[in-house]
C-alpha cells in the first residue's frame, strides 16, 4: 500500500478521500461543507473548464455573467423552482450593517435571475435564440458532504437558452447532452450512459430532465452532467415573451444545461488506483515529468543540463512537462510524489542513461511493467505516442468495467439481488409509476438514473408490478 | 450625436452610461448595486482575464480556489481588516432553513479564508513562497453603484502570497504592480501612473497599499489596480508560522494584489467617443467586421461568397473577424451597430468593389477620414497593421492627455484652482501629516492617488502648512 493511502478493497470511501488529500487535490475548509481546491485541483478543473468551454463556443453559445444574489420574490415566482431550491439556500438577510427588507438568496441556480433578464432582451422572434453560458460557484446547502462530490459551494457552467420553437429547445437540450457525452468520454476517458430521467429525479421545474451517467470502479452511478427541457413554465413566470413570425406575443421556450466540480471527483473515481491519482493524458496539467538522478555533484550539471534540454524539446512536441530540479528531495520520493499526483508519464534520466545517450520512461497506469528505455531524439515522439495509448486505455477499461457491469434483468429477484450485491447498472422494464420506483428505492437504495432514448419503447413487464411496460430505465445505487 | 448617446462635452457621466447600454456591455439586474454583464461586456472581460492569466502564471503563480463564505469570527482575527470591511460586507445568517449558530459572511475579499488555510500549508521555510491567485466573485456593500465602476458584486482576481523575508514579499508587490502597469498600457491601452497610497487609502489591515492610477478622459482618476504588502500582520492574525532557516518558529511575510472588473469601465472611458466604444485592438473580442454590400438578390451570392473568403483570409492571419451576414439588417444600420460596439475596423464589399478586386477598409477611431481601399490579397496584411497601429495610437493619445494634464505645483493656490476647475492630476509638496490631506480633501474632493516611487524624497515646502516636506504625492478627483 502507498503510503497514507487505503486500499480500495479495504474501504472505497476512505480510498476516495485519501486520493484527494495525497494528490493535493482539495481540502475541507473551516467553513462548514466548503472545500478549498488546491492548486493542483484546480489546474485540473481549468483544463476541464477549458475544453468544455471551447465546445460551448464552438456550438453557437457566449458567455455573460448574471447577479450571485437573487430575491425571495423573483425566485418565488416559479412555484415547483422555489419549492425545490428554497430548503437548501442560503439566504443573506443584512447588508451594509442594515437588515435588509428582503431576504436575498445566494444562487443555488440562475433560471430565476437570467430568465428575467431574458424577458429584457427579447422583443421579436428575431432576437432568438439567446444562447447563454455562465461559468460561475453556486450554494446549496448540504448536510452530508464529500469533496468534490457533493459540496456547500461548487464551481459550475450553467447554460440558459430561449427559443422560439418546442422543437428548437428540444434540439438544444439534445445537442448539449451530447456535448457532455463527449467531454466526459473523449477528455475524462469516463464512459457514459445519457438519457432521460424519471419524474422524481427531475429539475425543480423542468418538464424533462436529461442527464450522462458514468460508473465508478465500485459501480456507483454517478450523475455528470444534466441537460433541462423547461418547457414554456420559466417564460411563463418570468415574463418571457416576444412577437411571434405570426405578430401574436407568444411565450419563449426554453433549457439550461450544467456540469461542475463533481466532474473531478468523477475523474478520481473513475481511473485512480491504490498508489493515488490516476489522470487522463488530455487533461492532465503536467503530462510529463522528468526526474534527473545523480549520486555525486560531479555531473549533476550535465544530467541537469540534458534533462532541461528533453523539456525543451517535449514543450515543442506539445508535451506538457517539467524537470524536477529540486536538490533536497531524493529521485525515489520525487518518483512517489509524481505518482500520487497522477503525472502520466515519468522520465528519469542519470549519468549511465546519458552516457548510453537514452532515458527511462514510465508510464502512470500500468506503473514499473511499463518501464522502457528510449534513445534521446527518440523521446518526444515516443512520450506522445504513450500519452495517446493511456488515454485509449484509461477510456477502454472504464468502458469495460461499464459494460462488464451493465446488466438486463427481467425478474425483480435478479434487480435486488444486483443492487444489493455487487452493485452495477440494471436495466429492467418498469411501468412507469412511481410507487414501483419508490419501492425499488426503499428495498435497494438504488434510483432511475436515466431510460436510455432506445429504453423508451422497449415492451415488456414491469420488474415490481408485472403490469405492461414500455420504459427499461437503468437502476443504481449513486454517488 | 449617434442615436441615443449623450455628449461627452454635454454629461460626461450620462455618455457614459449610454456607451454602456448601446454597446450592450452590462445593465443594473433586478438586484440592488449588482449588474448583468451582457456577452459582449463578458467577451472583453474574458480578454482581460486571459491576458492577466497569462502573465499571472509566467511569474510563477498557480490558481487555486477558495470558499465564498467567511465565519464572522474569522474574519475579526485581525482588527484593522475586520473594521474596515464588515461595514460593507453581506451577510448569511439562514442555511438549508434553519438559523446559523455563527453568521457567515460573503466575502469582500479573502485574506482571512486564505491566510488561514496557508498557516496548514506551511511548515518549514522550504514550503515557502506559496504563490497563489484566485479568480472570484466578491461582494462590497454600495451605496452608490456605477456600472462596472463600483458595483456591490464584482468579479476579480486576488493573489495571495506568503513569503520566508520583507525583502521577498516586497519584491513581490513590486513585481505584481508592474504586471498590472504592463496589463493596463499594452493591453488596455491606458496608460498609468504608479506608487504607494498615503495611509488613508491604504488597504485595512495592509502595511503599504501600491495602486496603478489612470486618468479618465473628464480628467479624473480611476484606481485600476492594488498590491498590499501586509507586513505580518495577517501572518500573527491566522497562525502563518514555518521553522526557518535558523530551525526558530518565523511569522511568514504575505502579500495580496487584485485587479476588477473595474477595469472594463476604464477601458470604456479612456478611449470612446461620442459615437460609442472604442476598443484596442488587442483586446477587442472581434478585431474587424465585413459588411457585405448589394441592393438585389442578383449578385448577393457573389458578394457573401468572397465576403466569407475575407473572413477566412483574416482568420488564417489570427485577426479575429465575422462575417455580418444577416439579410434583415441594412449594412447602414450594420456600420452604426459595429461602430457602437467598438470593433476596431471595418471592411466593406459590394459589387463594385467586387469588381476591381478591392475592399473598403475603415478605422473605428479615426472613422470616415480613414476611409481606404485595399487590394482583396493585401487585405489581411493591411488590417493587421491597421490594428497595430490603432492600439499604438490609442495608447499614444491617452498618453498625451496623461502628460497634458499632469501638473506639478507649489503653492496652494495652484492646486485647488486645477482640483477645483480644469481637473487633472496635481504633484505638489506634502509633509506627510493627515491633517493637511483631509484639508484638500474638503477643499476640493480631491485625495492623494499615489506618491511615485521618485517622488518619495524630493524636498520641497507643503502647500497646505507650509512645513518641510519629503513627498510630492498626486492628487486628483477620482472614481
Amino acid at each position: 500500500m502507498a503510503k497514507g493511502i487505503t486500499r480500495r478493497s479495504e474501504d472505497y470511501s476512505r480510498w476516495y478521500t485519501d486520493v484527494i488529500r495525497v494528490a493535493e487535490l482539495a481540502e475541507h475548509s473551516v467553513v462548514k461543507g466548503c472545500m478549498v481546491i488546491r492548486p493542483w485541483g484546480y489546474a485540473i478543473w481549468e483544463r476541464i473548464r477549458d475544453a468544455l468551454d471551447a465546445m460551448i463556443k464552438e456550438t453557437g453559445h457566449v458567455n455573460a455573467y448574471f447577479p450571485l444574489l437573487i430575491p425571495e420574490s423573483l425566485l418565488a415566482r416559479e412555484a415547483e423552482h422555489v419549492e425545490g431550491f428554497s430548503p437548501e439556500c442560503a439566504v443573506v438577510t443584512h447588508g451594509g450593517g442594515k437588515k435588509l427588507a428582503e431576504p436575498l438568496y445566494v444562487r443555488p441556480t440562475s433560471e430565476a435571475v437570467i430568465c428575467s433578464t431574458y424577458a429584457r432582451w427579447m422583443e421579436s422572434w428575431r432576437d432568438l435564440p439567446i444562447l447563454v453560458n455562465q461559468w460561475a460557484n453556486v450554494v446549496r446547502w448540504e448536510m452530508r458532504t464529500r469533496l468534490f462530490l457533493r459540496t456547500t459551494e461548487f464551481l459550475w457552467q450553467e447554460g440558459h437558452t430561449a427559443h422560439e420553437t418546442a422543437g428548437e429547445a428540444r434540439e438544444e437540450v439534445a445537442r448539449m447532452l451530447d456535448v457532455y457525452r463527449r467531454l466526459a468520454e473523449e477528455w475524462l476517458a469516463m464512459p457514459v450512459r445519457a438519457g432521460v430521467k424519471s419524474a422524481s429525479e427531475r429539475f425543480a421545474g423542468a418538464e424533462e430532465t436529461w442527464a450522462i451517467e458514468a460508473m465508478m470502479q465500485d459501480r456507483r452511478a454517478l450523475q455528470a452532467g444534466t441537460s433541462h427541457f423547461l418547457g414554456q413554465n420559466f417564460a411563463k413566470a418570468y415574463d418571457m415573451k416576444f412577437q411571434g413570425r405570426s405578430g401574436d406575443l407568444e411565450y419563449a421556450w426554453s433549457t439550461s444545461w450544467g456540469v461542475s466540480t463533481r466532474l473531478v471527483g468523477g475523474l478520481v473515481m473513475s481511473h485512480s488506483d491504490d498508489r493515488g491519482l490516476v489522470l487522463p493524458p488530455r487533461l492532465a496539467p503536467l503530462q510529463a515529468v522528468i526526474v534527473p538522478i545523480y549520486r555525486s555533484d560531479e555531473r549533476r550539471s550535465e544530467v541537469m543540463g540534458k534533462a532541461a534540454e528533453i523539456g525543451r524539446a517535449l514543450e515543442d512536441a506539445g508535451i506538457r512537462s517539467r524537470v524536477d530540479d529540486r536538490d533536497h528531495v531524493k529521485p525515489g520520493a520525487k518518483f512517489f510524489e509524481w505518482e500520487k499526483k497522477g503525472v502520466p508519464v515519468r522520465l528519469e534520466i542519470g549519468p549511465r542513461d546519458l552516457d548510453a545517450g537514452q532515458a527511462v520512461v514510465v508510464r502512470r497506469d500500468l506503473g514499473k511493467e511499463s518501464k522502457e528505455t528510449a534513445s534521446l531524439e527518440a523521446v518526444p515522439g515516443r512520450i506522445g505516442e504513450l500519452l495517446d495509448r493511456m488515454q485509449d486505455d484509461l477510456f477502454r477499461r472504464a468502458r469495460e468495467r461499464l459494460e462488464t457491469h451493465t446488466h438486463e434483468v427481467e425478474e425483480y429477484a435478479d434487480l435486488a439481488g444486483i443492487l444489493n450485491g455487487e452493485l452495477g447498472f440494471v436495466k429492467a422494464p418498469w411501468c412507469g409509476n412511481p410507487a414501483c420506483e419508490e419501492k425499488v428505492k426503499e428495498e435497494t437504495t438504488a434510483t432511475i438514473r436515466v431510460i436510455e432514448e432506445a429504453e423508451r419503447d422497449h415492451p415488456g413487464r414491469c420488474v415490481v408490478c408485472g403490469r405492461d411496460s414500455r420504459l427499461r430505465p437503468i437502476f443504481a445505487r449513486a454517488y
